[in-house]
């Protein structure tokens, strides 16, 4: 063993106090090592990485990092795994990971997290949310867990609300109702930890005694902005502050949308709620687009800039448009129903809200083509044909709404069982109102 | 020639009275007569009524209302001509139909007509708008105009701007701004005329002297609402009040609905602009979408009941999200367009808006998914690693970006001919903003 391997081999040892579940054996222990390692050397979302660990596994990939292999020998291991690198990809890639191989960096940055009580969590645990490996070779490598690893697990339906940090009165006061009604209907919150909508978010799901998640674009040691470090430390509480970058990473613009994308994937939908025109949350609506998952955006006034992004999102992205949290709700239950179809768990269909059950409410009926009222045609003509003073004969309504004299009185049968006309004995009668 | 006919021969001569376009002989006048006359014992889009003028046209159709037929030889008179109506629907036309044939009722309307100085256009008149027939048996027979009979002939692009009469401030902000913004762009506004949105969209127009016709619910001798005798006035002047129903006739529940059909189906798209859950405005929004009209609707507060109806179009009619009137003229445009391709009017292209034109705003590009910036991953990335006060060498620079220091270069090297990098004798720097 050289020294780059004994170094490692004790630096294993410090991810004993950073995992969230005992690690069971010594290939486990190395897995979870190469994917902290890995983690701490590349930027979120490189596709090279994730087309290394797709043809042969972390542990190599992380291994032949360690050996510090040319890129040839990088290409020819990965070609023998039925990797498809050339040398030019793997030239560049070695080139950016190995000055970050930092043994010295690595050991305080688990040193960091042990200290806050951060866990990492990988695509085998129990917890870790299956929705981010739809990113492909672009999924997280591992996430940096402070809180309730539980959040995450897919046992509560969840949803993403997000926007812009400059909100307005309109945009807060709607995502308050939107996160609250979600947390009531069984919604885990996801949400970005940022000033405006995000804060509101989980500012709303806590005061519901919900479970909320913030995706941080920097390591969870480091509460970012530093306005929010009181809420996310309530958050870590009761639900969980999320980075897949180590402790001791600072937020970059590149990271905050790679952030994005792990809102975006670790829910089942998302939702805008107030964005301006150039908005960042923009980027979190098309990373669920580009998954498919289902993209809802709530409307305001034309008049108001902070509306701007999600009116945008219902013409460019054909988002849905959503009004209040039982609408929320059922862009996402609709996905949950289907996923039970596909063999999709059982606790998703009992949690997730079924719109089924709200036909009760009246305001699912769809739109009456006829008048905004379920009346027939004929019975609108006939009640615009009666007086509500004067009682007119039969031929009189007849000759008044244009229809023939049996087919009025047929009508007037049924508007007189629903007491909208009565009989007199000088003719019909419209009722009068109440 | 009997009684019945010699009268019609009287009635026939008062027609000149009220014909926009001279009367070239005597079969044209036949055909006037029997359109006039069969508007005066039909409700609007009697669909019975329109399957005989598909067989045997009009002026038959009429002929045999004067001789009185039984409803065996009024369905022998069409099956003859290949119609398919049955006795029981025969009866049941004749009956709604004949209590009508009123020739001093008749005689008396027109005589209003022409006092008013209304004037019926048929389809085979240049005016005709070629929009209704497309509500295939359920078009209107004839057209009363007062005004301009030019104002409907399809000259110039035409856009309906419709929506609740309890309009908000709000509402009618949008609606004026809508309106004239349309009315730059050469196109003529349709409406209802009523209260709340109608009024200002026609209001606005007027202001910006622009063509815009009122579609009533009622005879045209009567304006309605009444509070709007002057703004149809006013209307009358550059414009049309137009109606199907001869003079003297009053607006009822049914009249509206059917108006609302000749609102979507005269114009070549229907916008929404405020509109309660229940809103009348959604039935003319419904026609639009049946007849596959371009739907728009303006968002507003989800907090507003008065944009509720709004929201619904959105989700339940796939309506459009519109914005300002640059988007509802490409919302109508984009089909003026198509229709030249089928073979549509020259003029049409001429006049409707081209989206294409407005590519350099800016406001159209797609949304950029890297960022809301047009900026590379990779700019984003050097970016974020540079500082404004502290020069980095390049190797530095790779590291913190996690990029290979080739590809850094090429980076700065783009930064810098944008002037968002510059060279240091100790490294690069991030250019300080403006």
């Amino acid at each position: 063993m050289n020294t780059v391997h004994r170094t490692a081999h004790a630096l294993r040892a410090q991810l004993f106090a950073v995992r969230s579940v005992p690690i069971a054996d010594e290939l486990a222990l190395d897995e979870v090592y190469a994917r902290a390692l890995l983690g701490s050397v590349a930027e979120p979302g490189d596709g090279l990485l994730g087309r290394a660990l797709d043809a042969v596994g972390a542990v190599t990939t992380a291994g032949l990092l360690l050996d510090a292999v040319s890129p040839a020998e990088f290409v020819d291991r990965l070609a023998r795994a039925g990797g498809a690198i050339d040398e030019r990809e793997a030239t560049s890639g070695l080139e950016r990971w190995m000055p970050r191989l930092d043994h010295a960096a690595f050991a305080r940055s688990l040193d960091q997290a042990a200290r806050v009580g951060a866990r990492l969590i990988i695509p085998s645990d129990a917890a870790w949310p299956a929705g981010v490996d739809e990113l492909g070779v672009h999924a997280p490598l591992g996430l940096w867990v402070r809180g309730r690893t539980g959040a995450l697990d897919g046992t509560s339906a969840s949803i993403s609300l997000v926007g812009a940090r400059a909100a307005t009165g309109y945009g807060e006061h709607v995502t308050m109702e939107a996160s609250a009604g979600l947390v009531d209907r069984g919604f885990t919150i996801v949400s970005g930890g940022a000033y405006g909508i995000d804060g509101m978010a989980h500012r709303a799901a806590l005061a519901s005694e919900g479970t909320t998640v913030a995706f941080l674009a920097g390591g969870v040691d480091r509460f970012y902005p530093m306005g929010h470090e009181m809420l996310l430390s309530r958050i870590v509480e009761t639900g969980a502050v999320v980075s897949e970058l180590p402790c001791g990473a600072a937020p970059t613009k590149w990271r905050f949308l790679q952030r994005n994308r792990l809102i975006a994937a670790s829910s089942e939908g998302t939702v805008v709620l107030e964005a301006g025109f150039r908005s960042g949350s923009l980027n979190t609506a098309g990373h669920a687009a580009a998954l498919g998952r289902p993209l809802g955006a709530v409307p305001g006034p034309v008049t108001s800039p902070a509306s701007a992004g999600c009116h945008r999102l219902f013409r460019e992205y054909d988002a849905v448009c959503v009004t209040d949290a039982e609408q929320m709700a059922e862009l996402v239950g609709g996905v949950a129903r289907r996923a039970l179809g596909d063999g999709g768990s059982q606790h998703r269909s009992g949690r997730a809200h079924d719109p089924a059950a709200d036909s009760g409410t009246g305001r699912d009926r769809p739109i009456d083509r006829g008048a905004g009222t379920a009346r027939s045609p004929e019975a609108v003509r006939v009640l615009d044909a009666l007086s509500m003073r004067s009682p007119r004969e039969l031929a009189d309504i007849a000759r008044r709404c244009g229809m023939a004299p049996a087919t009025v009185m047929g009508v007037l049968g049924g508007l007189e069982a629903v007491a909208l006309a009565r009989r007199h004995p000088f003719g019909w009668l419209r009722a009068k109102r109440g």
